[in-house]
């Protein structure tokens, strides 16, 4: 890629990057788009916006941004946000903090020298402008290599010690959220799996109770046994379907009645499949019996769910925050493999299905996902080059044949043909996330943050050796693949000796990743289109209505992963190409400027873990500089740097060190609650029967005013029994 | 070796075993030696023998170890003695069980070959009548090798199984150990370390105390802060010295008086170095004088210790086991290294110098004395050379002259030259374990318990890189050393194709052990001399003969390791020369008998860790097993077995599965206390006063009646606080 192509599409990012800016201001000020561009306000009660701030110009968005505290963040969308906003500023200062040293001293010295110039003179290849200023334009041994070797030096420290302030920082973050004085019922509940078969004339619930009962006689509030909810569901969906349905039709004959005869037309529904075919019948008499039918149907299934379906996990409730925390960190039975107690997850990220999953069942099932996702990341080409290969056209067309009339068309004919292969995988990608975090649940994982963080680290090993190893080696790598074969260290040369040719169309990625990227994130264009057609043709009720723009997450699994490789691949390129630098800057400072609007006015937290996710990411920000540090040993042996190559073996092993002590230091009391936390006071005295009670899945739970139903199903044997 | 030395040198052995035998029944009966033969029953208040046996047969004391049950081993010797119990009989189960089978198969199958009559009419080297009944018998890629196959997976699924049984036993007994009613101090306590350092204004006392007071309002007791008694330590140790020479003065002060003049001669002593030089005075006088003085100082010290040299650990005592045992495994501080908490050992065997080493500085410790192991264990022999070879008779006269005169005499020249190298390494080899436990406690271990399971695994480690495959390897291996340097992978079927040629010198060198070994240990004939030399020359008082008699533990860092070899070296030839399983049959029967004995009457155990040594004496027999199979492999390999060798893959496979499986189940509840077992009743009211008492050091423990000082010292300052 030449320098004006590389300015042409640099300018075409930035134009839309205006358009898609100019477009915010303009549709975020009408009344009727609050919903798309305010909904966590909404959400939290608030006016869209501040009285202070309506008449305001168009970039008091960009001035509340930088205004807002950390605090204001943890207050409007959780500690776990604040905590990316962590990771987004931490990579910002990096590579500020590299840039403010590597720019003024590396450009010059690569742009002085002349290896370009005398390659090109020997007609070796084409060279743009902007090779000039990169390390390859210093000859091989030149004694100007000693300021890239220090460069590399500069910027691992600078990493080392910005990720350890970080650390501290977010730690901070996390104790704070968790000795909070608000209550938060997971922080009074413990996990209990792996209980052993009920004893002869025991129940479950005796057996739990009696068990922690010996253990804690004084703090052992009550226990609720987990039940196998699949049929309760399957109804109690079924019903809110009918219900929501019977609102639709309501509000349709309400409006009918406004616009029509005062009568009203009162909606008609067959009663057939798809509602297409079979006898025609009023919607709302329809539903009514509908609802009508199933309310006893799930009364009655939810008390056999209750007396039959338990199975050998449950929660256990205790009076106070330390001894659940410590609870949640000790052993409880001598058989390390039966009792386990690990802490609560939020009742609203509790995965029900996985929690009866037994103790070794889920260490294999972590080791099968991690093998089928080792061979998805390196293998994923394979099966979609045998999807491609199977749906031709021809084969499409024998299985179905209803296509027939449509594949005949030439045009379409031609386009199917010559892009099925890349349909194919356009459709796998979209689909992987999705599959990452169906593969992540299946390993058994209690609650959805976690399989969110597992889901992030997968994806992340994708993106870095697809996206980034992938491109740089490129088609080089197969030409190459039997010189891999017989020396597997050449892969570091080969990678260190390809990165300066794709420095140029990475410069481009993260250019058109942070101005379309971040433009089309904070115009929000498609929900806003989505949502106004729904608004338009589908809504007629207020719930349907918040259906319809409710914002959903920041969604971690893909957005940290996307960053992280850009984290990398400027990582990785600030000492061979600096000008990668003020790129990454952008990347960071625009991400931290848009998402802050976002986080603040758009995305409702789906759940919370209080920070859990920090270690994970540091462990990756490591991974990237490990690779960048390798990249560079492998380059600076490329450019025959004799000797003084050896002095970036220490970096290498000082990350593996830095990351073990920050591991040792700090990550237990991310992965458990330290006691001294949970031991702060509380603002009120804990309402114990509310606590329990938010844990009841919402199909188990009565609607009647006197929901006593749910403990009288589970405590009735008991009683029984102890009477007996 | 041939056949007939093979049988002489067996012969020999069981002489003397036989020998030491009689000597043990017909010293063992004599009532001047029961001090010497019944010392733990004497220490547990016992008669020697029971009434009943006094008129016993010589061999009554196998009757009495046979019928000795479980609890009789626990109540006398404690749990760690029954899980060593179970490792002698666990070995000698499988290798019964091996036996069973291989012996009545492999032998036939072996001794109807005739490959070793091949080879020797081919003049290929001369082989004996065992080597007949060899593995090395049958032919290369004979279907006969199916039958050593088969062998080898029969004698890896027995191990697994009864492993399985012995960890699900011994883990029952350690949870009966700890559920026991029976109060033992340190279930009550908490080690605390890292204690961060003390805020302004406030004792380190007031700073633990409402750290602690603050997480466990209800259940804490109080806090003892730990103290660098260096100082104290040495006058004490002074002051205890000088009361046993005044002991020792009166009782030769005393004895002269019977035998000589009536009013008796006083001993005297010089005042100078080593009691040889300086003025001559009254040593009752002197003594007590002496005593006189260091009382005061000792007192005086003991104030300022406990004002003056608090560290940054102490030890926190609550109310109930269960809080204790929660508190040694929850996350205390919010940072990880500060305020750990965890188990605290037994008073008596705490390593008070190692309590106050901070966590990185721990860690950092481990890394070093591995390091430094694993160069002493692999070049051991070079310091010994130079040794050696420094230690020439020429440099030893120029740096001690003074044995000049008896190094000249002609015979002595001739022994100490040819022997001074084996004297370096028989000198090296009797202060490996005490280097090794040296080595432990430097790593910061708290307990002396803990620091000799370490010396234990280091010791293990260097009998069988050494004694094993030293041995079977031998000369070849300098020889061979380039070939292994170019395929690393040859050192396993070099292994293999070694073994069988040692056959012989193993089944030696384990009947030795046993013969000779267990012969000894029986007898006693060591101790039981120096008893009665110290008895008669240096003995006066009750202490100092008590001392004399003092039996000891049974020494599990060097006693396992040997044990662990002889299992090696049995298991690892189990196939190849079925022979020597009954050697290790009679190796680990005639050990649980003469130990049994040896456990109830003899040793008194000196620290109780509640069978933590299980887990690594199982993860070794899990090493020995995979080095047999793996030199198996390579056996196979040499034998030339074709195709079904690569059968035998999955056995090292399957043995870390094991190891894998067995660690996730039981592991964990040896580390820690399970809640489950912590909670069970106490016989009586816990007496909290006298619960912390035992755990004050006896330097620091104040003589007088009202012993109060100590707590004063330690909270007067905090008291001052509180009224503040």
């Amino acid at each position: 890629m030449d320098f004006s192509s590389f300015l042409t599409s640099l300018g075409t990012s930035f134009l839309i990057f205006v358009v898609l800016m100019l477009l915010f201001t303009w549709l975020s000020r009408k009344p009727g788009n609050s919903f798309v561009y305010y909904p966590n306000r909404i959400l939290k009660g608030l006016e869209p916006w501040d009285g202070a701030s309506r008449s305001r110009n168009p970039f008091a968005w960009i001035r509340e941004a930088f205004s807002s505290s950390e605090q204001d963040v943890i207050n409007m969308s959780g500690v776990d946000t604040a905590v990316y906003f962590v990771f987004l500023s931490t990579a910002l200062a990096i590579l500020v903090l590299s840039g403010l040293v590597l720019l003024p001293v590396l450009l010059p010295v690569a742009a002085t020298d002349d290896n370009v110039k005398t390659q090109k003179d020997k007609g070796n290849q084409s060279f743009s402008d902007i090779d000039k200023l990169l390390m390859g334009n210093v000859k091989g041994g030149s004694p100007r290599l000693w300021a890239f070797l220090i460069a590399t030096y500069w910027v691992s420290l600078v990493t080392y010690f910005l990720l350890w302030k970080a650390y501290v920082h977010v730690s901070g973050l996390r104790a704070n959220a968790l000795m909070s004085p608000e209550l938060t019922p997971e922080q009074f509940a413990v996990l209990v799996r792996d209980i052993p078969p009920v004893p002869e004339g025991r129940t479950r619930k005796e057996q739990v109770d009696s068990y922690f009962k010996s253990i804690y006689p004084e703090t052992f509030y009550r226990s609720m046994v987990v039940t196998n909810n699949k049929e309760v569901n399957k109804i109690y969906i079924e019903l809110e379907g009918y219900k929501k349905k019977l609102a639709h039709a309501e509000a349709v004959y309400d409006e009918s009645k406004k616009t029509g005869k005062p009568e009203g037309l009162r909606p008609t529904i067959r009663t057939g499949p798809l509602g297409i075919v079979g006898r025609k019948v009023d919607s709302i008499e329809h539903y009514n019996e509908k609802i009508k039918e199933l309310i006893p149907k799930l009364e009655a299934e939810q008390k056999v769910t209750l007396r039959e379906n338990q199975q050998a996990c449950a929660f256990a409730f205790f009076t106070n925050r330390v001894t659940a925390a410590s609870a949640a960190q000790s052993l409880h039975a001598q058989m390390v493999d039966t009792w386990t107690v690990m802490e609560a997850p939020e009742p609203r990220q509790i995965i029900w299905s996985n929690l009866k999953i037994k103790y070794f069942q889920r260490i294999i099932r972590q080791y099968v996902v991690c093998f089928i996702v080792a061979l998805t990341i390196l293998f994923y080409m394979i099966p979609i080059g045998l999807i491609s290969a199977l749906t031709t056209l021809d084969n499409l067309k024998k299985i179905l044949p209803f296509l027939k009339p449509i594949v005949n068309i030439v045009a379409v004919k031609t386009v199917l043909e010559a892009y099925l292969p890349q349909i194919a995988l356009i459709v796998f990608l979209a689909l992987l996330p999705k599959l990452l975090l169906a593969l992540s649940k299946a390993e058994g994982i209690p609650s959805v943050g976690h399989a969110v963080r597992a889901t992030s680290g997968k994806y992340f090993y994708f993106t870095i050796l697809n996206v980034f190893i992938g491109v740089t080696l490129g088609g080089t790598l197969f030409t190459t693949f039997k010189s891999i074969e017989e020396k597997p260290n050449s892969i570091v040369s080969l990678l260190a000796s390809s990165l300066p040719g794709n420095a140029t169309f990475f410069l481009t990625f993260v250019a058109l990743k942070f101005f379309v990227g971040y433009g089309l994130e904070l115009s929000r264009i498609v929900p806003l289109i989505i949502f106004h057609l729904k608004k338009k043709y589908l809504c007629k009720t207020e719930a349907e209505l918040k259906e319809a723009w409710f914002p959903g997450d920041l969604g971690y699994a893909t957005r940290i992963p996307g960053d992280m490789l850009v984290l990398t691949i400027v990582l990785c390129y600030s000492v061979i190409a600096p000008l990668i630098i003020p790129f990454g800057v952008v990347y960071f400072g625009l991400g931290w400027l848009v998402l802050r609007n976002q986080a603040l006015k758009v995305y409702a937290p789906s759940f919370e873990t209080y920070g859990r996710m920090w270690p994970h990411i540091h462990t990756r920000v490591i991974a990237a500089l490990i690779l960048f540090q390798v990249t560079m040993f492998g380059y600076f042996v490329v450019k025959k740097f004799s000797f003084s190559t050896f002095l970036l073996i220490p970096l290498p092993i000082l990350s593996l060190l830095f990351a073990y002590v920050c591991h040792k230091k700090f990550y237990r009391s991310f992965s458990d609650t330290a006691l001294e936390v949970a031991c702060r006071e509380l603002k009120e005295i804990p309402n114990m029967e509310r606590i329990y009670r938010s844990f009841i899945p919402p199909s188990l739970s009565s609607e009647k005013a006197d929901d006593d139903h749910f403990e009288d199903a589970l405590s009735q044997v008991s009683r029984v029994g102890s009477f007996a």
